[in-house]
C-alpha cells in the first residue's frame, strides 16, 4: 500500500488501483490538463496537473469539498475558497490564469448561453446587490474618484488615479467633444467621467444611474464642485434617457443590460443623438465568442451580468438601429492591470474589510478580483471600447491620430 | 393642355391628370424623395425630386429606358447610362450621393441577402474577368505601384502614390512584422504590400492570388527588385495557404470569399498562423448591416463579390476559429478619397480606355468609379480593417500610439 503523504507524478500507476480521492484527483488532473498546479488532499496526499512547475498548491480541505469540485466546479471552487475549505498557497492569480489556459486548450464548442430576459426591476435589484455595498468600502480600493470600470495606462508608468484620468481622457477624445455639445451618460457610477467631461470639455450632461447609493455622492460631488447647472444625475436605466444629445456614452453598463434588451438600448440610443451628427461609444467587458460568464460570478458578485462577444452587440444594438461602426479598441491588458492595481489596495486594506463584512466576503471579492485579473490575463475576458456615428456623418477625424497626442498637464 | 416643355415643380397637380411619363416620373420621385436632382425626359419635360437645388440633372433619352427604370432601377440605370440612354448632366458623384442619401432615408428593413456558395472555379472565373482586364487598363489610372485597394492617408496632403505606401506601412505596423517573421498573404494583387513587407521590414513573405496577368507581374517585380528569395508568388486562393506563418495578412480579398466561404477562411488563417503568437489583418468593404451588393456592379462589373456587415464576418472567421479581435478602424472616407484620385487619373486618360475597349465600357467603368465613391460618401459603403490575434497572446502593443509615429522617410 503507498504512503498517504508524499507527491504522486502525474501518470503514476495508482490512478487505476487508488482510493475514491485518487480517482477524483486523476478525473481534475484530466479536466485541467496543462495547468502548472499542484493540488493538494486534507490529508497531505498530493498531485501535479501537468509536467510544468506548479505556480501555486490547491489545498483541499474536505471530502466533500472535493466531491462537489468533481460535479459543480465554478461555484463549488468559489463557495469552497470563501469558507476557507479551499485554500491557494502561491501566487492566486498565477494559479487562475493557468487554469482559465488549461480550459482554454480544450476541444472548443461554441456555448450559445442561456438569454434570461432582465426586467427594470430587476436591474434594479442586481445593480443594488453590487454597487450599493456602500461608497466607503470601493473608496478603499478604488482610485480617488471612484471609477469602477477599465482604467487606461497611456504610459506604462502610470497610477492607477493618472490611468483612470487617462481613459476619461481617451474616452472625450473619441467622442469629439466640442463645448456646448450635450452628453447623455447611461450608467454613470460616481460620476466622474460626467463630471470630467463637464469641466474638461464644457458639455452638458445627462447622466443616469439606478445606483441610490452612488446617485447620492455624484450629485453632492457636482455641487461641491459648482458644475450642477452642467452636470444633472438622473435615477434611470438607459430605457428612460431622453435627448437631444449630440454623443452618448456609456461606460461598464453594457454588462448588466441583459442580450434581451440590446435592441432596446439601440433604438434608445438612436432616439436620443442627434440625426445628422450623434455618435457615441459603448465600453464593455466582453468575450471573444459567445460564452455563459461564471456561474459563482452571477450567484455572488454580479447577478445578471453578462459580458458579450462582439457578434451579439453589433446587429442588435448598432446594425438594426442604422449606426456605424467607427472604432473598436481592445484593452484586455489594461483591465487585467487595473484589476492588479484594485487587488493590491484591498490586500492594504483588507482588515478594514473584514471589520464591514466578515472573513467569507474578503475572501469572496479577493477570488473576484483575483479571478477577473486572471480571465483578462489568459483571453478569456475582452475590453471593447466601441465607437459609432450616424451614417451620413462625414465630420469624422481623418485618423486617430489625435487621440494620441500627450496628454495637457491640466487634463492629467 | 400643359407644354411640353419647361419645368413641372414638385407636388403640381399634373401628376393626377398626366400623361404615362408623368406617372413615372411621380413614381421616381417617390422612390427617391429628397434627392438634390432634376430628372428631365426626351422632350424636355423634366422635374425636381425635391425642393433642394438640384446638384444635376438626369436625362431620360427614351420610353423605355424610364419604363425599366422603374421595374429594375439598379441595373437598368447602370445598362442604360452605359449606351448613353442615360446622360447626367453636371456633377456625377454628387447627383449618384444624393441618390444613395435619398435611399438611405428610407424605412428601415435589415435585408438578409441571399447567399450563394462560391465554388473555387468560380472564384477563379470572377476574379478573372475584373482583374484580368490587362495590367496595361491598370497602369493608366492606380498609383505607380498598382494598389487596388483603398489607400491611407495619414495627412490630408498626400498624393495618392504617398497615401498607398502610408497604407501598406499602416497595415504592417498593425501586423507588429519583424525581422524574420514568415507572413503569409492571400490575395495580394500586383504583389506591392508582399514586397513592401519584404524589404522595408525583412519578413519572407508566401502570397497568393489566382490571377494570371497579376501573378505574372509581380513574379517579374519581384525579380527585378531582388526580393524574389523573400517573397513567393503562389497561384492559388485563401483554401491553399500553406503555414507555419507568424502573420497572414489580406487586403481586399474578402469581398470576392463570399459568405458560405467565412468559415473556411478562418480554418485556414487559424491553421497557419502560429498557436500562440499567431496575428493578422483583414482589410475589406463592408457594410453597417447586411444588404445585397448593387445587381448592376454584380452583373457588370465585380461578379460574386459581396461587401459584408462585421456582425457576418466576425462569427464565422474569428469567433469559431478562436481568434481574438484586437481593433477595428472604419477607413470608409479614405476609400471616398481614394476612388476621387482614381477616377480623375480614369479621366486623365479615357482616350486610351476607350482606344483599348469601347464607349460602353469607358461609361461603365465610370459610373462604378463615380458610384463607389458616392458610396462610400454616403455611408453606404465602409472600409474596415480588423486586427485578430491569439487569445492567450499576452505580447501586444500597450496602445496604438506608435502607429501614429511619424513614417520615416526611407518608408515614403
Amino acid at each position: 500500500m503507498r504512503a498517504r503523504t508524499g507527491s504522486v507524478t502525474p501518470g503514476a500507476a495508482w490512478t487505476a488501483v487508488g482510493t475514491f480521492e485518487e480517482w477524483c484527483l486523476a478525473r481534475i488532473r484530466q479536466a485541467l490538463a496543462g495547468a502548472s498546479l499542484r493540488v493538494q488532499l486534507w490529508d497531505g496526499r498530493s498531485i501535479r496537473l501537468s509536467d510544468h512547475l506548479p505556480v501555486a498548491t490547491v489545498v483541499v480541505r474536505d471530502r466533500w469539498t472535493l466531491v462537489r469540485l468533481l460535479v459543480d466546479s465554478d461555484v463549488a471552487f468559489g463557495e469552497a475558497y470563501a469558507r476557507g475549505r479551499i485554500e491557494v498557497q502561491g501566487d492566486l492569480v498565477a494559479a487562475l490564469e493557468t487554469i482559465d489556459r488549461a480550459c482554454a486548450g480544450r476541444p472548443f464548442q461554441r456555448r450559445r448561453p442561456r438569454a434570461r430576459p432582465i426586467a427594470p426591476g430587476a436591474s434594479r435589484h442586481n445593480v443594488h446587490t453590487h454597487y450599493d455595498l456602500g461608497n466607503q468600502f470601493y473608496r478603499l480600493w478604488l482610485d480617488d474618484q471612484l471609477l469602477y470600470t477599465c482604467a487606461y495606462f497611456a504610459h506604462p508608468g502610470m497610477t492607477l488615479e493618472e490611468a483612470q484620468r487617462a481613459k476619461m481622457e481617451h474616452v472625450c477624445r473619441k467622442l469629439r467633444l466640442r463645448p456646448g455639445d450635450r452628453v447623455v451618460e447611461a450608467g454613470c457610477g460616481w460620476g466622474a467621467l460626467a463630471l470630467h467631461m463637464a469641466r474638461q470639455y464644457g458639455v452638458i450632461v445627462r447622466a443616469y444611474n439606478i445606483s441610490a447609493n452612488q446617485l447620492a455622492y455624484a450629485r453632492d460631488r457636482a455641487a461641491r464642485e459648482g458644475l450642477d447647472d452642467r452636470v444633472t444625475f438622473i435615477d434611470g436605466d438607459y430605457r428612460s434617457i431622453e435627448g437631444p444629445a449630440d454623443a452618448f456614452v456609456s461606460v461598464g453598463m453594457l454588462e448588466h443590460v441583459g442580450r434581451h434588451n440590446y435592441a432596446d438600448l439601440g433604438r434608445a440610443i438612436a432616439r436620443v443623438i442627434d440625426p445628422a451628427r450623434g455618435r457615441g461609444l459603448l465600453h464593455f467587458i466582453g468575450r471573444n465568442a459567445p460564452l455563459e460568464l461564471s456561474a459563482w460570478i452571477d450567484k455572488h458578485v454580479f447577478p445578471g451580468a453578462y459580458p458579450p462577444a462582439l457578434s451579439e452587440v453589433l446587429p442588435d444594438v448598432l446594425e438594426a438601429s442604422r449606426l456605424s461602426l467607427i472604432d473598436v479598441e481592445n484593452l484586455r491588458l489594461h483591465y487585467a492591470r487595473t484589476l492588479a492595481c484594485w487587488h493590491a489596495r484591498f490586500e492594504d486594506h483588507v482588515d478594514e474589510v473584514r471589520a464591514m463584512f466578515d472573513d467569507a466576503f474578503v475572501r469572496t471579492w479577493r477570488l473576484y478580483l483575483a479571478g477577473s485579473e486572471a480571465a483578462f490575463l489568459a483571453g478569456d475576458m475582452q475590453l471593447f471600447q466601441v465607437v459609432f456615428g450616424r451614417p451620413l456623418d462625414n465630420d469624422q477625424p481623418w485618423t486617430r491620430q489625435d487621440w494620441y497626442e500627450p496628454h495637457a498637464d491640466a487634463v492629467l
